[in-house]
């Protein structure tokens, strides 16, 4: 679970029920199942529109993974790769077979079968790098149609409201009534923002920072396999990926490599 | 048909009328020609001013475009790339020449002819390219044409209101109409919101959707023709080529030469 | 007569006209020339305000230029370069001279004019790109001051209403009054919407759509003196430049010289 | 004196005066000191916490500066260029030292010292890029500043409006105070979306053009240096320095050198 | 203490103040801690909710980061730069180490330890940029959890109106709490306004120019090492670095030693 998204919306939904007990109001009115409907399935079916056929199957599974989270450990990769190096250096570059297995990162992995299979450095870079756009690519999808969930409900919670109003408008014979019609046709907006607001663009700006946290992770990958196949040292490897890492984690290649041994 | 844009728009249609009969609304007073012929005709007629003269043709068959969709198997794409790649490797670039009949694919197409013309590597890059882009302008004034007549459409609602609002200001002697000409109002208000977000602004969604998938499509075959240019082997192509793939179709050189047997 | 724009425009026009009728609203209380002063005067003041001094001449002949529309032949100028790159072929580039008269196009007789100076084709490259820059630059300040004009008009036009409520809400004394005063306050806000929309945003968008065709018009010609300088034979020529036209315009080296003698 | 800012400015100014006096409706209820110090001071101080200490200085001389204007004459400059290449051609790159004095613009002293200085092509254009750049960005930051203003106005505005309306609506026991309540309530809004578009969002804009015109003219200048250095004939210069100016003015050398005597 | 943050929130903060005693209005009513609670843990939330579990804790000392302020001597680094060079121009570059100790700025040590590894340019300069580019990026999450939390508490205001709109338009049958009901609502939207104009936006900016100034401080230390690493001579060094510098610090090197010693 991720516990800044889930901690950060507990917050928000506690502060709209605390100042609505302080100030006296009721919860009642706030209830509206005919709100929810209008805002929730006409801007998930607007958004849906404009997907590819085969991304509606990963709708349910991009929201759990905004909820649940990710992290990308860099440190351990650049001591990773800094093993490698060593192996690299010492036993040369075919050696890194052998520590094929112990990879578990997919990228990774193939940036060290393409190394074994003696494909130049310039390939090398660019078969990663068409692999690293073509995951981005993916996950952009999925964060735009977060976003236009987001950008869709307000716009269906004014729809609602406006529904509202003008049936309201025509029956204004009973002047009693009149409250009341505009406290139903405000819920559709009122719904509309919080919806958007408390789910889908925070849903939108998760995926996008675990986006984010995975290329530069690539980024890393990418940069240590290719020093590595320029034979750069261990050393040396350790200096230069040190600086995609905040000042804190500049511990150096001996520390890693005791902390890994 | 587009499963996802006829599905999605279908939902939020019915959302709109589950929540009003939910709500006790009618629908008589949310029927208005008067105000679909402002908002419909004054938004097209607005944005249909910046077109050429040459693209209003080209406004129906796009809408058709986005509400049939299309398709481009990428996966195709390389197993047909590898096979041309096969046949150059075996029998020499210009035995390409044979299997120019079964390439259905115009961009294909034209880049084999390309090498078989014998033009050279930064040549063919240069020519695609130019044909990449042509095609990429050609698609982007009809996705812009879609959004700015989405965009017009809200206007032009709003326009409809004031003119029914300074209407019914102008005869406030007759309180008992009041309602029902600020509910006529609203109605330009409400046609321009839902036409707009459920018709055009989802067209160019899925037009810009379409030509993304299409600009990649042909980008994986430009990569494919410049490398069976330099010689690359099959297997080395297909491990390249499938890195614009999703992960769950990388099936690598063999499987894809025994499935297309 | 750019027909898209003024059938476009006529249309919305109409468009507004027919739902008033409709609606049975009257035109009379749309009418106010202090709302005209206003919106007008005012938002072309403050964009006027942000232009050089050279510059406001050519308001009025960018209007004009907008509704006179441009269009630019590519077709017939791929045959054009083609014939120059034929000459070349065979007379030598210098035989270009005697070709120099029948050239009408001010860019294509400069990037010629280069040639026959012998310049070397990088500088004919730059200079020719400094000058299509330089076009493109003075044609995007107009192009941003109608923008303006049309992002000025709605401000002001709620600058009117909201003097218009001020004055309205000093005199409440006589509630008669309240109606027709808040009608006329309306009314600059809906000729602001009304003129940005139906005027200055079409206007900057044609004139953007006629800079971008000249761009691209210029692109080809560029792209083609820079193969007739390498030597490139008319049939190569052809086929290259033939990837800016749509397919539909794919003619080849032989229709075009036939269709051109 | 900007004859176009000072010009269109009067002319927005006016047309508030007369269509407010068309209207019949008065001056008087428009006057707010109150208001005027919530947008004008507000407005100002959030801008300003968003500045450099050093840069507070500089809002007085940059309003200044946006009504004095500027110009740039890039002809001149050309014609200047025009005979530093003749000198240099003629007696050599070193006799420019005795028109050093001559040349009032330090960006091209500057450019003929690096040469003078013998420093080589490339680092005589990251060096005067670097300054170029430089003056940028600090024009940069006074443009953004004016901005904010303009955008930091009608917020103000609004919160005059509601504050207003706050206190009306706590005391609506006496409602023959609503109107005129809110009449002055409304007044921060009007004062906020005037001074905005009529002074700050001008002023910036302005700044702009001004910024951008220097940024031209720079160009025009280093492209000259270079070409100087590398050697280029006077004409050839000319020839390629006239791509920057508008049509009108390509005179061409003989003329150039025979107005400059 | 940043002076111009602190003053000109103070204006601001005293524009509001004074305008409402000059109206006389009262700010009783415009207190209400509810409004507070929705508002400020609201947004707070939202926003929190985007951030990294390790970014959490970083929020407090940005926002103090942005009330202390920060100034980059760029005019003094060139000084120590010119100091470097001219070590390494006479006692060659291994004699940097001797002066290793004096350099407080992290980058430039960084830096010039490179240099003394014996690493070569390229490398130097593409160590130093990813450093560089780290610090922007993890800076760049900072100022887009401010603008966020600005984004959101005009949100959470009108959220926080709407609910009580709902709950006084259900209680419509007390109209004499109609416009106190409508005043507490309104606070809200006041409170996302202010907060949010008057806070966390003016933080944002702050951190932004901030995060410039430093980037640009970093990339005069990364263009000086560069020049030293290449043998500049430290007169020439000077001309160059001054360019990043506005023009009445353009000393030149005998002034800078001179004042330096």
């Amino acid at each position: 679970m991720d516990i800044a998204l889930i901690g950060g919306l507990a917050m928000a939904f506690l502060s709209i029920i605390v100042s609505t007990v302080m100030d006296g109001n009721s919860f009642g009115p706030l209830i509206g199942p005919s709100s929810f409907v209008l805002v929730f399935f006409g801007a998930l079916g607007s958004a849906m529109s404009s997907l590819d056929k085969e991304d509606l199957g990963r709708i349910v599974p991009s929201i759990l993974k905004s909820i649940k989270g990710a992290s990308f450990d860099n440190s351990a990769t650049v001591t990773m790769m800094a093993q490698l190096a060593d192996v690299a250096r010492r036993e040369g570059v075919l050696a890194l077979e052998s520590r094929l297995g112990e990879i578990e990162d997919e990228f990774l992995k193939k940036g060290t079968q393409l190394i074994l299979d003696g494909v130049d450095s310039e390939r090398v870079e660019e078969t990663l790098m068409i692999h690293m756009e073509a995951v981005g690519t993916r996950h952009k999808k999925m964060i735009s149609f977060h976003e236009a969930v987001g950008g869709y409900m307000p716009t269906f919670g004014m729809i609602g409201t406006v529904i509202g109003l003008i049936n309201m408008l025509g029956n204004l014979a009973d002047p009693s009534q009149l409250g009341a019609g505009m406290a139903v046709a405000l819920l559709t907006t009122l719904y509309g923002v919080i919806f958007a607001n408390m789910m889908f663009l925070p849903f939108a700006s998760k995926l996008k920072l675990i986006s984010d946290a995975e290329q530069a992770s690539m980024q890393v990958v990418l940069d240590g396999i290719l020093s590595i196949q320029a034979g750069m040292s261990p050393q040396m490897l350790v200096e230069r990926l040190e600086s995609y890492l905040p000042p804190s984690e500049h511990v150096g290649y001996s520390d890693r490599m005791a902390a890994a041994a």
